[in-house]
């Protein structure tokens, strides 16, 4: 008989906090100094698809990113593995002639492949959404009986913020307070139609600095920040308890008021740090001013703007029509370079641009000044500036596709197909 | 008999903070939230020239900038005008048949006429060597018997970091606690030949972005910054006794560390405001890597860097054999564009640029790569980011000129020359 391999494949979304997670207060087990809270964003547009294969015939674990074997020798993969091994429970499939004994699990070796549909380099979380996934489909082929919370504990060791995407909707990491760990968790605020109306544009920004990995970088502002201590003592925790009543009551100008002062206080504790820490450039100046004048303009916050290790902006505007008039503003003032078409420049949810009557580089060419800058027109536009735009929305959590076609994995031989 | 028209020339510097002035307790008084140190900048280079006269023949107080006339009418002029009238004394020249008696200087209009021998619009604290310069020379003008304390208590009324242009070298402003101000004025640590290794660089960068003004900015970080209460209160106290301590024993790690943090922790609570306020830009972060990567590679401060309110970075190099290897790779990284003679990128003490070996733009394009970046080689080099570069260093207070050939106004008409 040939022997059985047995496969689970999963996706999960990314996830952006709108009021930050920076500093640990332990490496190892990878505990935050203070409490965040983030939206999970729609995996339709942004996600990780990863399949994992078990069988007898593995000699040794091994796994694939985005096509490339990568290795998973790392303490954040090796920590992820160890801990679904310990709670793997019995397995059966009579059909396939497969029996897994709980305690098997230690010494059958894993296939993992990986897949992000966003580019991993672009500075969007895809080690989130990337472990968070891993550790989804390793419960699910191990046939762990750990529910979502128990889980992000786990994909949390792998990467803080991956705990946050075993969730969909609105996601508060609770810090905890015991020393191994155990009850620094997610939970789920909300989930993803609590507040559909929010609509979420991301500014995908060309850089030329080579950014500083946000490992390396909490940890300098933990050990070099006098101002990062009284952020997650004294600030965080009041923002925290205004951010759950914000979501609660889909108070879009608290939400906006909140996540934008957050966003700029971590880049502020960034720039604290010795050495200090610039993850905004130029243009991600020019994007949050774009957006205050607007949102002073309109004496209420129509768009809140956040920015995680790098300078890229996460837009979220407090509907769909707003949305409209916002990517109206982003195109004015950031059109497409000339030799760039708008199909590849608009990525995501497409039907924004519908709304905002832009479809063709010609109608981004006859786009007004937007009413707030006309005493100041005509505006600097920056073409090029920005790489391409996503337009996505909330999303839901962790999903099991039982549609073996979208495996990563073939199902005879357990390698990439 | 002509009247007579009796006139007072003085020139006084521009000064750099170290330790940062960012906030007022009190708007009016200019009464700041915390002591600042600052390190006055050689005049030769960077200061303003004033002329006073005042005669019977005025009939209304007037003022000359740079030679275009300006409105007196702005409380900050009317501050110092109003206190310096006020502790006017007798004043008589026989010889030229001037005789002003006390009581007279309330009734007497003034001509001032005042100019920097550097940009007034590029952000070189031009407001602080500026009324700095119209108290000092109105005080001499009346007869004041006021020392350089007590105007800088009467020139910080005028603008706040004017008080610390009242003395050269290092120079401490102390906040004070009296709710009159009466006790918030500048006194100086050391004199400019205390520590004269040090060489100073300024780099002037081009910016395209409106900036915030400083009374407007650090009103809203009052207002807004959370972080602002914390650095005022338990981080500046601290490190202005530290920064005492490297001035008095010229420890220039200690001087480098606690300038660079003091530099950013500002440019912190800028980003901690709401709305955020940026000053540092691009080729500010580009300039602030380059001395990081530098000090890092020589395990001992160098260079210090310190950036005021605007993107121009003020460099501080421990000596002059130092300031020559820093000359190298600012030129290095940003090399003047295509139309730019050497003679107008390099000014201020140009013999640097000798002890540099860069001369000619042939020798710029000849320099190596710096040692500490030889593993990232063809590093990117920035030509047009800078507008020009000003070779200074610590100088001496105010003076006065006697020399009238010196004075901008005509001592016959009291108009300018």
């Amino acid at each position: 008989m040939a022997e059985w391999i047995h496969t689970v494949t999963a996706r999960t979304p990314t996830n952006i906090a709108v009021i930050k997670y920076w500093g640990k207060r332990d490496e190892s087990l990878i505990l935050p100094v203070n409490d965040s809270i983030s939206v999970t964003l729609d995996p339709q547009h942004l996600c990780t698809t990863t399949t994992v294969a078990v069988s007898p015939s593995f000699d040794q674990d091994r796994m694939w990113l985005n096509g490339k074997e990568i290795s998973l020798s790392g303490g954040r993969y090796q920590n992820c593995l160890r801990e679904i091994r310990a709670r793997g429970e019995d397995f059966e499939n009579k059909e396939k002639g497969i029996k897994i004994a709980k305690q098997d699990w230690q010494k059958l070796r894993v296939h993992v492949a990986s897949y992000n549909n966003f580019p991993t380099a672009a500075g969007l979380a895809s080690s989130a959404a990337g472990l968070a996934c891993l550790v989804f489909a390793l419960a699910k082929l191990m046939n762990a009986k750990e529910d979502a919370s128990q889980l992000s504990a786990i994909a949390r060791q792998g990467s803080g913020s991956a705990c946050r995407s075993l969730y969909g909707g609105f996601v508060k990491w609770i810090m905890g307070k015991e020393v191994n760990g155990s009850d620094s968790l997610a939970v789920q605020l909300a989930d993803e139609n609590h507040w559909d109306d929010l609509v979420i544009i991301i500014a995908v920004v060309s850089s030329r600095q080579k950014e500083t990995s946000s490992t390396t970088g909490m940890r300098d502002t933990v050990e070099t920040s006098i101002l990062l201590q009284h952020r997650a003592r004294e600030v965080v925790p009041k923002r925290i308890v205004k951010m759950e009543e914000a979501i609660r009551n889909r108070n879009f100008s608290l939400f906006a008021q909140l996540a934008c002062a957050d966003s700029n206080q971590f880049h502020a504790v960034c720039l604290d740090t010795c050495p200090p820490i610039f993850y905004m450039n130029d243009t991600s100046h020019r994007i949050i001013s774009c957006i205050e004048k607007w949102n002073r303009f309109e004496e209420s916050p129509q768009v809140a703007y956040t920015f995680d290790a790098g300078p890229n902006a996460v837009l979220i505007a407090r509907n769909r029509k707003t949305a409209a008039l916002l990517l109206q503003r982003l195109l004015y003032f950031f059109p497409p370079s000339a030799d760039t078409d708008m199909g590849s420049y608009v990525l995501g949810d497409k039907s924004i641009l519908k709304d905002a009557g832009v479809e063709g580089i010609n109608d981004v060419q006859a786009l007004p000044p937007p009413p707030e800058i006309k005493d100041n027109v005509p505006a600097q536009r920056n073409g090029g500036e920005v790489s391409y735009f996503i337009c996505t929305r909330p999303g839901r959590g962790p999903l099991l596709l039982s549609d073996e076609s979208l495996a990563l994995l073939d199902h005879s031989t357990g390698l990439p197909k």
